[in-house]
């Protein structure tokens, strides 16, 4: 792959979206909804499809302030018939609705298949023939990789998922790849790892462990910590939006999918005391993997990412402390809106 | 991953499979018949599934010879209702019902992802749920390398499907991983490159492009070679289905996914030479591959499969020119039933 394109702008991404129609799948959720509000604020007519499912990280709080600039359908992306209506015109589409809990994955294994496979496969079969010339990118996940081999984890990685989600995003990021090969569709992916920020879960553990951390920390109780030692990275919101854009913005991503990584890696005892400082009270507890975990759990993982950084010019801008801090700030400010 | 087991003899086959209750999904096809066939000799107790799709591989005519003595359920996988009570009380599953056209998946995506992808989820889940002691066997395929980076292709080259069917079959031999791995599933899988052999379909060229030149060879018209340099290796069917055998009788398989190759690696021009030679006339026309077929091709592609020769002590037992023979033979004499 070319790995010369220089980095975009912010001019450029103005260029890009100002005036641009934009559609995002799971709108509602952590990523979907940071990434309609920098839309709206880069000039794009924003179309947000959300099923707005009960276990889902959809929360309507999150686009409240451009819940009146944004066209929102509430539609399931299983259920096909509005898509191809719902698809056509649209410059964008970041597709990002997803099932995102490994262990529903395990207990539920084909509600994740409809929605994280064959949803994308559905998808994709609608753009090709109501919409081929739209830029789709595809919000992957480092559960693909499963147990790294080595450190830190790379694209060339063999793909070996633990779970049920992790072989139904395989798949889900692998259609897109086909698609753009075979078809000429305009698609990539970003592999994803643990993202947090504002409008993140927090009633529970399904949209990763930070959520029901930030909960417990918020409401004074002590955080329980699985193993501990686990090191692990961390993007935050608004970077993890910014790289949509970016990779939306560059011809030479697509066909591709890249990792995206945080600032700095850390353990999950180090996460826990960062959370504890930043909040200026708290206490941890570390408890034995429940075994229903502990089958399913990946152990160290940290990307290398610097594939997407040398062709977008990508970086997190927000470190570990201050997306700690704005995060916890936000959902003292919003709390009975999430939990 | 342990390489050290014994290989099996016929004697280790006949104790492990006599008075045993197995299961062939798919059992109406090329390899599900050819290993019916087998386990019926051997003293197992067969049922055959099989949804006997007119643009499937299935013939009844494959198991004539077995008719009486197996049970047959024409149900379809994609049926759920029916599967656990069909799965209860067999030892082993012969997992190979499949849609196996590379071109019918791109143009109808979704049936490919039903039945490759979708009910094997749906499969695996019922056996955890009415029969977790049960020995799986996968039938997987090559098609999820993609176009080679290297040759021969091992087990760890880079899974990189480059059609719809490509994804579904990895994404179906992952679940068998993972159910394996998470929930103690006995599953393994077999990574099949061409196969061939009596009772193939050679209507048209869904089940390889073999079929359509044994039918065109007999018919007396000229092979259509597309391309002609490619070079692959192509495994006799009853070679196939000895290697399900033992995949079944080796624990240490389990949780993995082999390669199998065949005695030998030829082009598609020596192919057709050959085939020209055993029926003693015949002739070929090269052509330009079809554009939607170009975009899907993938080049040379030959297997190492010396972990599975290692760990089982299996080996082909039949060269190209003899299993071209029998193939030939067979079709001559059987012909009406077949197209």
């Amino acid at each position: 792959m070319a790995l010369a394109s220089p980095a975009a702008t912010p001019g450029d991404l103005r260029a890009a979206f100002d005036g641009s129609r934009a559609l995002v799948t799971g709108g509602l959720g952590l990523i979907g909804s940071a990434l309609a509000r920098r839309l709206v604020e880069l000039g794009a007519s924003v179309t947000i499809i959300d099923a707005s499912l009960p276990e889902s990280g959809a929360n309507l709080r999150n686009i409240e302030s451009i819940r009146e600039r944004v066209q929102l359908a509430l539609v399931d992306v299983r259920c096909t018939d509005q898509l191809p209506e719902l698809l056509r015109g649209h410059d964008y589409l970041f597709n990002l609705a997803a099932q995102v809990s490994h262990v529903a994955s395990m207990s539920d294994p084909i509600t994740d298949l409809d929605i994280n496979c064959r949803a994308q496969l559905t998808l994709l079969e609608a753009c090709r023939r109501v919409n081929p010339g739209a830029v789709i990118v595809f919000a992957s996940t480092r559960q693909i990789y499963g147990r790294p081999e080595y450190l830190p984890v790379d694209e060339r990685h063999p793909l070996c998922p633990v779970d049920v989600n992790g072989v139904n995003k395989m798949a889900g990021e692998a259609f897109h790849v086909v698609y753009s090969n075979a078809f000429g569709l305009k698609t990539s992916a970003l592999r994803l790892t643990n993202t947090y920020g504002p409008g993140m879960r927090i009633k529970d553990a399904r949209q990763t462990f930070v959520g029901i951390w930030l909960r417990n920390i918020i409401e004074g109780r002590p955080i329980e910590i699985w193993g501990g030692m686990q090191k692990r990275d961390f993007t935050y919101v608004e970077d993890v939006a910014e790289a949509f854009l970016l990779a939306a913005t560059c011809p030479q991503a697509q066909a591709h999918a890249f990792n995206l990584g945080g600032d700095r890696v850390v353990s999950l005892l180090e996460l826990a005391e960062m959370l504890i400082a930043t909040n200026g009270a708290g206490q941890y507890l570390v408890r034995d993997f429940p075994e229903e975990r502990q089958r399913i759990d990946i152990g160290d993982y940290y990307a290398d990412d610097g594939q997407f950084r040398q062709l977008t010019g990508w970086r997190p801008r927000v470190t570990l402390e201050r997306g700690l801090e704005r995060t916890l700030a936000y959902f003292r400010a919003n709390f009975h809106h999430y939990v």
